[in-house]
């Protein structure tokens, strides 16, 4: 394996040098260096040695980084939705959609993929009846026969009724997208001007795809759609956080989450049959962190028992919601001991720190995480502001799953060179890259976020070395046995030494910079 | 004294408590509170030991903060034009504003005193000429002939003349002191869409003020006036960033360097004379980095100069002006090698990391600064970016000068709980606050910037500990003599005991909680 997996030890160089550079009053051009290298070196794949064929590909990605700098407008500092079509059209951003990124470890399961699959394709269906609810929300639901009106809302319309009464279908359809995600044309600070605005928003959003994606037929072609699109990008595995609610058929019957959790199983092992190059998918059980602790305890039977009977598909456990307005983690401590208590192991994967409560009992999260042994933190946006979390996070390896734009958009940080992780990536602190619910966002895929880390908090010595670090992490942090990783990291070294002889620029480069 | 200096060791602590922490899967309360105190005492001040006065007025400021906390608008998340109303009107702001906060380390010449005053008075005094440039900025000069017309300026008018002609002299003033002040109450969002706007605004209203505050007897009654402002905001001790101009006098006549650093001598020991619970303040000689590298050789030997012949009030050394567009610390570094080179020490102050250029040779100057021996940081907004120049900072207790409304106003960052001396404060890191140039933020003294500090990034663990921490930092980190850091430090503990006495809610505390 030419993989290397461990972080070699930085810390006892630094001494050495800083203590040098103590008594010095005359700067030493040498020793000057010699501080900048070791800086260099001790950020997220500072210690990767690469290949001539990737310094080649280095310096191209290094020009167009500092290109990108230089524009009037850039695109980091932006918010991502008046940032994307820069984006989209930044020669940065298509080298990163064809780098094989690795795994994707934060995804929920009903934001994978973009609304105008979701409206183009699961609304057209027969049998599909809309209603709009006072809050200026939409509900969806399939029914062989007219479903029973519900509270707060319109009465249902079936969707090709009024499709055949419309005059401009594009416009319906439309409005409709622009129900089922946050994105917006308009100025976002405008249409979201506080958290508890875009929360609000997110959760109608969330009600608005529900009926959708929980219909049997939708569900699991949803489901596929989601894992082509992360395999177009380029991504190889995904590890997707999801309800695994009663999923139902057009006569109203329902099945049950040992159903839901199977039927994964089974698209996911047809995907990666069809598609050999790519490794496949784990599921970790969310629910939401509204509960009641007395009901949680049900709740973590009931994944223990999953875990068991799924080990292959099941990868472990998390909360779900805002963390400011739900249940701490400790709340729940009882609950979620219980595994610990009962020898039955089940992998904990904590969001914790995605907020900017400092101090409060929500921001106890992340320790909280750390002392229930969680595996990963999901977002660790306030781990900079917990050094003790901070050392066991580093010290336990237990990774930081950050998503760039999420936390934008959920207004944790506005520009994002000051987002937290710039700061773990120049320590190479354990971390991975995701992104959360692309589809809510207006994003796709993985490569929005990566683009986000490598240009924007990255700076600019974040290179080549330090994206490849970042897709290593997600198989190394990744809730797959070590004998899966050694066999997902050499499927995706191939790959990668393909990517990189494919845009091998020693003699093109000047076509990306022709004037 | 009863004043304890050092810091003492907690990584030790952390090590053994952390190491605890890996081997358990079952969360033990105890061992959660052991790591809960653990990181609340690493703060700043973390391990003060307060007395049961203190301990009742941190109660009743937790209380406080706690209520600002819950608000629906909280100011450290707005723009501090925006939040200033809201910032007045909190209780905790009038408690910060009595609290003696030691020594104010990062401030410049001119920005000391708020614009009323000098449209009151600076602009009323006779032979006061102004003039609108091209910019939609304005010059003055005091002359007693009519002044030669300025380049891109309309002619001088005489500001008597123009008074007297005026039927709202209340309009005209406050037209005045808008352009005196980046202070606006339009949306600064709008107002400044950018940090070129910004900084360029910044610079005009610099050279806006500069004819005033230079002309003899306006320097003189500013300075008089900046210290008087700063001592009501219970400041007792300043380090003045002071660029040493040419001063003149009616007919034109000037002085140089040294008698305009003498002035500053003069009026600091009667102020200090007059004020007997003021300790004084210092000078760093500031130029700006627009300078070639030739002629700062000149001007490096003349600072040598002024701190040999002025060694009582001339502290330093540094350069001022946007990092940004400026020259580099390295390009400097033989001129600013020459005290070190000629054995006559010239302490540094540099401003270094103001930018978030990451990774440019601008974010270069926070490592060159350390290297070129810098006795603070100024600003260092882009220190964590830096894990050595951090370590070595830490280390070699190179205090950084946290200005966080300035880097607000300047674009840095929104929300100021997002600030990267949030994290700095949570491991002690040597920091003190600072205002840089509160009247052109519409700010004053040291209280403003050190409710952002307490109220916002220091988050709800911050305390009275973490503030008296701070004043105690900005006379340890000064550049007085460790003589006369015993002596202000005994001043300031007088001090701060009459405050806590004056304000122990014991039996009071309904006062500040009554509905």
């Amino acid at each position: 394996m030419a993989v290397q997996l461990q972080r070699p030890p930085v810390a006892e160089a630094c001494i050495v040098l800083c203590c040098l550079a103590c008594g010095l009053s005359v700067p030493d051009p040498r020793l000057r260096e010699a501080l900048i290298q070791l800086e260099t070196s001790m950020q997220t794949g500072g210690q990767m040695v690469l290949t001539d064929a990737e310094q080649r590909l280095d310096t191209v990605m290094l020009k167009m980084k500092r290109a990108e700098m230089t524009k009037a407008e850039f695109p980091p500092a932006m918010h991502f939705f008046q940032a994307r079509h820069l984006i989209r059209t930044s020669p940065i951003f298509s080298l990163l959609q064809k780098m094989p990124k690795g795994a994707a470890l934060h995804v929920h399961d009903f934001s994978m993929v973009d609304v105008e699959w979701v409206v183009k394709n699961a609304t057209y269906r027969p049998h599909c009846y809309m209603c709009y609810t006072d809050s200026q929300s939409i509900r969806f639901i399939f029914s062989s026969q007219w479903p029973k009106r519900l509270q707060y809302c319109s009465p249902w319309t079936l969707l090709e009724n009024l499709r055949a009464k419309t005059v401009n279908i594009t416009d319906l359809d439309n409005s409709i997208m622009r129900k089922l995600t946050l994105f917006t044309d308009q100025d976002p600070e405008v249409e979201y001007p506080s958290q508890d605005a875009v929360w609000r928003r997110f959760e109608q959003t969330f009600l608005a795809v529900w009926g959708l994606v929980t219909y049997a037929p939708v569900f699991r072609d949803y489901y596929y759609e989601g894992l082509t699109r992360f395999h177009m990008d380029n991504v190889m595995y995904l590890e997707l956080r999801a309800l695994l609610p009663e999923v139902y058929e057009l006569d109203g019957s329902t099945y049950d989450t040992a159903w839901t959790l199977k039927t994964y199983q089974d698209i996911t092992r047809q995907f990666t049959a069809e598609h050999p190059d790519f490794f496949g998918a784990r599921i970790i059980f969310t629910v939401h962190r509204g509960l009641n602790a007395s009901v949680m305890t049900g709740v973590v039977e009931k994944a223990m028992k999953l875990h068991r009977d799924f080990p292959d598909i099941m990868a472990g456990f998390d909360l779900v919601g805002r963390e400011d307005s739900g249940n701490p983690l400790w709340y729940f401590r009882d609950a979620l001991s219980l595994p610990a208590k009962k020898g039955a192991p089940l992998p904990f994967f904590f969001h914790a720190g995605e907020t900017d409560l400092e101090g409060t009992e929500v921001d106890q999260n992340l320790l909280d995480a750390l002392l229930l042994n969680t595996s990963r933190i999901g977002h660790g946006f306030a781990l900079l502001r917990h050094p003790v979390a901070r050392d066991l996070s580093r010290k336990r390896e237990v990774a930081v799953e950050v998503c760039p734009i999420s936390n934008q958009v959920l207004k944790l940080v506005k520009d994002l060179r000051n987002h937290p992780a710039a700061a773990l990536m120049l320590e190479n602190h354990p971390i991975v890259i995701s992104s959360d619910d692309p589809a809510l966002f207006g994003a796709s895929g993985l490569s929005y976020d990566f683009y986000e880390a490598f240009v924007g908090f990255g700076g600019i010595k974040s290179h080549v070395g330090s994206m490849k670090q970042l897709a290593i992490n997600s198989f190394r942090y990744s809730s797959l046995t070590p004998d899966q990783q050694v066999k997902a990291l050499a499927l995706w070294q191939k790959r990668w030494m393909k990517f990189v002889s494919e845009n091998d620029f020693k003699k093109e480069e000047n076509i990306y910079f022709s004037p």
